[in-house]
């Protein structure tokens, strides 16, 4: 799709030792979307400097565009400066501009730097030090041969703010002639797995949107994404979307839609709610806290979202939530008639037009032959008077599992502002 | 350190157009090393099949062990089998092993298979299948030259299944000799940057741990883990654990040492809170129930925690928690005077030993000259009648912010539980 191809290195021994997660490919991927460029590899290499040597070798043969993340600190295991300086044969040596920087990036957080606390003003001579609006690290640059090269720190928000800002600019530099007109239209589908869409509901699908574009398919926690990508302008997209939205709603296909968009189930939430001035709570058991968590990570959620009893305890349940004593000893905490009174107090007791509640068994310990582990009972309340609640069952381990119940509370959130 | 040397090939274009994060790294990463293998690279590569064949065939020249992850759907984008057709000179033929799998895989969800739904009963003639207990498409193995080669879905959960049973029996059968004494000590710090810890606090220590292994340095939300790799027993690792210890605790980072073991802050808040018998209980705006989300993902949690109150909106804050609304008019629900009316109504209407709570402004918006985003207070209330709050500054976007202040409040919960 795009005329310039990218590669990322992740560098650092903590990724293959499953120290930590990586989490900067995400966000490098999307911005070369964004930015026009086709990422066709991402290399995760240990600190070990003659293969990491290798690697960057290698990619800058195969690739218009390199970034690096990670190695830059200044502890004995950053190692990226040094081999950087082999690659395109330079010394390391002192730059007056990366000691102004550093100076800079410390003053900022109210420090003084000196050349005794670290060697950010030694960089390979061959190359240009980049600023760090976020830390205090430079980052590094190389262009040669219409070849650019980016070496940026291992720390998410500062390689953000270096994508935001620094890095346009020397790709507006290097490869001002980029054109940038991928395109992707998604379908969010939902309650229906992969295989039953393209083989059972709509055999001919896959084929009949690959006549416009590239097609992918990826399962979700609960449901199904399809992507159409393709080279255009926003109306293109625009048109396609309109088009695909006529002739899937009144296919097999259509009531599975909820989203011709890619936007996440939380943000779909807050947006249907903020237009219709809903308020929303939650009470929440098995999935502690998890739901409230996610409406949260929203910004401007603060203005439909009230609050979320996470009622762990029985106690919690029958003290805040004023679930009957008697509903618990009758029927147990998971129980669609628990759901259903702690979908009622939180709806009361948070004072909002929907509640959502949710009850279950994340396990590992806790499941019974009738409740096994996977169980869960979600309830709603809505200002129109409506109680209900129903009982599911999903696989997976603890954290998997408050994953999808709170996915599916979410499912019955998006339900619920429907009605309005 | 591992005589064996394995690498991973991560597949799927939704990786690299940030479409999803890639969630099996780190487990797979974690598995080897349990397993006694060293990862030397991982490599995302998207679902094209030539360039996938190149990435399978370098591997394949370089470790002893190759996986790969992804592709084994049944969508057209699913093109790992025929990839390892040709990488294996074979072609993709009925294997009537595969089809029982395949069988036997459907009637755990109570389906019935049929070679009209996929084609998981073709796989390449010099292949073998590898039973998925967790999920539909069996995985593929192939042994040659003392090398093993294994196959395994992207979907976590089935990876995870065949990490936990089939997998470690084709390492048993090809690498029977491997030895697996790889130990680490870890070190988690707390309140003083990697910086101020290698260059002021301890300008030796770097030195002094290399004379045992391998040294590293992580730094995380808030604080820095040192990590020490070696080849050893566990008794080795015992005893350079209590040595250390003893050298550090009375050094000037003893007080910044909360653990010698590689614990998250939230399984050792359950942990010793069920040690000293302590209930536990949360009153969180900002954080919107990340915390509470956090401490249960803790197994065995129920037993401590018993509930939070997500009160977002300040009706929440005082209908339930008991917030004075002078309070709120006083002092602003971002401030230490109301945190503290949170701990102390969380701590009361959740019966808990300990409470904790926040109210913080995790931006983008909200923020003010006086209290800018990135400000939080959290509070705490004891069943002893203590009572008090702090306030703080942190950086960073939405999320990241939310992250911080509840690594900053289970340090709090934290400190609380040693006072008992």
């Amino acid at each position: 799709m795009s005329q310039y191809k990218a590669k990322l290195i992740v560098i650092g021994d903590e990724l293959l030792t499953g120290k930590i997660k990586d989490a900067n490919t995400i966000e490098v991927a999307r911005w070369l979307e964004s930015q026009g460029f086709g990422l066709g590899q991402v290399i995760l290499s240990g600190d070990s400097p003659d293969e990491l040597f290798e690697v960057i070798k290698d990619a800058l043969e195969t690739a218009d565009l390199v970034m690096t993340t990670g190695g830059l600190g200044p502890t004995p295991d950053d190692v990226t400066k040094a081999v950087l300086a082999k690659v395109f044969k330079g010394e390391l040596c002192e730059s007056q501009v990366a000691r102004e920087m550093a100076i800079k990036n410390y003053e900022r957080i109210g420090k003084e730097w000196s050349p005794e606390k670290n060697s950010y003003h030694l960089i390979p001579s061959t190359m240009n030090p980049i600023e760090n609006p976020q830390g205090l690290a430079p980052g590094l640059s190389r262009i040669s041969d219409k070849k650019l090269f980016m070496a940026a720190p291992g720390v998410p928000r500062e390689l953000k703010a270096m994508m935001d800002s620094p890095f346009i600019e020397l790709l507006n530099q290097v490869f001002s002639d980029r054109e940038n007109n991928h395109q992707v239209l998604s379908l969010r589908t939902y309650g229906v797995p992969e295989e039953k869409i393209f083989f059972e509901l709509m055999p001919q699908l896959w084929n009949e949107l690959s006549k416009e574009g590239k097609v992918s398919s990826l399962p979700q926690v609960l449901g199904v994404d399809i992507h159409l990508s393709f080279s255009g302008t926003n109306n293109d997209l625009e048109e396609k979307k309109e088009r695909w939205q006529q002739l899937l709603n009144n296919s097999p296909l259509g009531p599975h839609i909820w989203a011709y968009e890619a936007i996440a189930i939380e943000n779909y939430i807050v947006r249907e709610a903020t237009r219709k001035s809903l308020t929303l709570s939650l009470a929440e058991s098995c999935t502690g806290g998890l739901v409230a968590h996610r409406l949260t990570n929203v910004p401007g959620s603060a203005a439909v979202f009230m609050g979320s009893i996470v009622a762990y305890a029985n106690e919690v349940k029958t003290n805040i939530l004023g679930v009957q004593q008697e509903t618990l000893r009758n029927f147990g905490a998971v129980s669609v008639e628990t759901a259903r009174e702690m979908a009622i107090g939180a709806q009361k007791v948070c004072q909002t037009n929907l509640a959502v509640s949710l009850s279950g068994i994340a396990g590992p310990g806790g499941g019974t032959p009738d409740k096994p582990v996977g169980t869960v009972c979600i309830g709603e309340s809505n200002s129109t008077g409506e109680a209900s609640a129903r009982l599911y069952h999903f696989r997976g381990d603890r954290e998997y599992l408050k994953l999808r119940f709170s996915e599916m509370a979410l499912h019955r959130l998006r339900k619920g502002i429907l009605k309005y």
